[in-house]
């Protein structure tokens, strides 16, 4: 369906907009905000934001449009799941249901009628994109953080057609084995955990899965989360093993906030625009 | 007092930190935001903001630390008003009271004791700037943005020899002919409007009050509050009448967003750092 402008801003010689639509796949209202650069869209970028976001944060606190703009280049930011609806423990906790999609269809009685974000993101926003937002054919790349770093890699290696480059800052890598995962799995997947496997990027790798482009990550040393949820060197070792192309920058003192992710969001955005530029 | 620090985040090579300590001025807590970079401060810019921000808006929003860092400064965001009080209409409106102090000192019943935001900055502030953050004397500069370039101008002209350089994004700078002015005036310094004319920028100018630096403005068009509570043009006038240096650039399309702001915050950080380092 057609998504309707709720607000618009000017800024970086472009338009932040902020967007409502009625979702085919979730069945409920969705909102997602843009950034349209003036003159020609030669692409677009997906971001994926983390685990009690919206379709806000990225637009207010990334610092990332002047660089969306040099490279002739919007930004679509979904929201991190469905809203308005009262499933059960949708709303008990921050690291499950609302807010806190993790990016798959769901499986599991009440959420598989709602929680369809893989299709929303791969059919319907990348479908928008094409019809509503006019992006060329195949100009689309993807990243996000945290939740929504999983997310991206996830539906890259799921669908390495659909997008031509993948990035992610601080990435939920190897769900399968850490709490937030083991949650969100359960409650959307059900229990059986060699289907969760489908969705993790350190076993799709391993068992694998490819993107043809290498994948770049960023991640703080001073994460609070590193060690217990996001594992980032396991998928880092499955890629070396499978070789899978991947770029992991490590970073001293910088912890899992929009303060590290505003700080190397320029590096990630050249690296899309070059993947972009280049077809 | 020395301040204790709340929170530190790794930023753009240097740290976001948020801060509280007992005011001697307000006789309340008061909370701040800086951005340190790494290495050797050469000055800093205390950065005052709008009507119902906080100490946060401005480091979360305005993309402005990698040019701090680039040239070598620090920015200091104190809260907008004193916190914690009851006083007589103190919560009742978002234009006065908690949240928009006008950073002045207040003489009215209650208000008198602890909304003493003039002598917060000037004082206190700047004083813990150099005592605590070891900024070299004479090496601070002003600006703000609505409210708080209202205050920027304000106490740049009350007190020129404590401030390299003023700045503002769409200030309040007429406030005794606007009625957010008249309001928190009103509420603050009473009913003798002769008096507030010392704390309204364009009857500082008018009055032959100065400032050695020329004054930096942004304004976008598409500005909402532009005509009723801003009246630009009449500061302008007013510095184009008395002498004042002025340069005022106005943005078609552009509101009174942290989106323009952060659009033209590159600029005013060049202003500052070429006032600082000429020193």
């Amino acid at each position: 369906m057609t998504a309707q402008v709720l607000k618009t801003h000017r800024m970086f010689g472009g338009v932040v907009q902020f967007w409502e639509h009625e979702s085919l796949e979730t069945k409920t209202k969705m909102k997602f905000s843009t950034f349209i650069p003036d003159g020609v869209v030669r692409g677009c970028v997906i971001w994926l934001s983390g685990l009690t976001c919206t379709e806000e944060n990225f637009t207010t606190k990334a610092g990332a449009q002047k660089y969306f703009s040099k490279h002739q280049l919007m930004v679509i930011c979904p929201d991190t799941s469905p809203r308005g609806l009262d499933l059960p423990h949708e709303h008990e906790g921050w690291d499950f249901g609302s807010g806190a999609s993790f990016y798959l269809d769901a499986t599991t009685p009440g959420y598989k009628d709602h929680y369809r974000m893989e299709s929303y993101i791969t059919k319907e926003i990348v479908g928008m994109l094409q019809s509503q937002f006019k992006v060329p054919p195949n100009r689309i790349s993807i990243m996000g953080h945290s939740m929504g770093g999983h997310g991206a890699i996830v539906l890259s290696l799921r669908h390495p057609e659909l997008f031509q480059s993948v990035s992610a800052f601080s990435p939920v890598s190897h769900p399968t084995k850490c709490p937030w995962g083991e949650k969100a799995f359960t409650g959307y997947l059900g229990n059986d955990r060699e289907n969760w496997k489908n969705f993790d990027a350190t076993e799709l790798v391993s068992n694998g899965k490819k993107h043809l482009h290498k994948i770049l990550i960023d991640q703080g040393l001073q994460d609070e989360f590193l060690e217990k949820q996001l594992l980032v060197s396991d998928l880092d070792s499955a890629c070396h093993a499978h070789h899978q192309g991947i770029e992991t920058n490590y970073h001293k003192g910088y912890d899992h906030s929009y303060y590290f992710i505003a700080t190397f969001i320029e590096s990630h955005i050249n690296f899309h625009a070059k993947a972009l530029h280049a077809l």
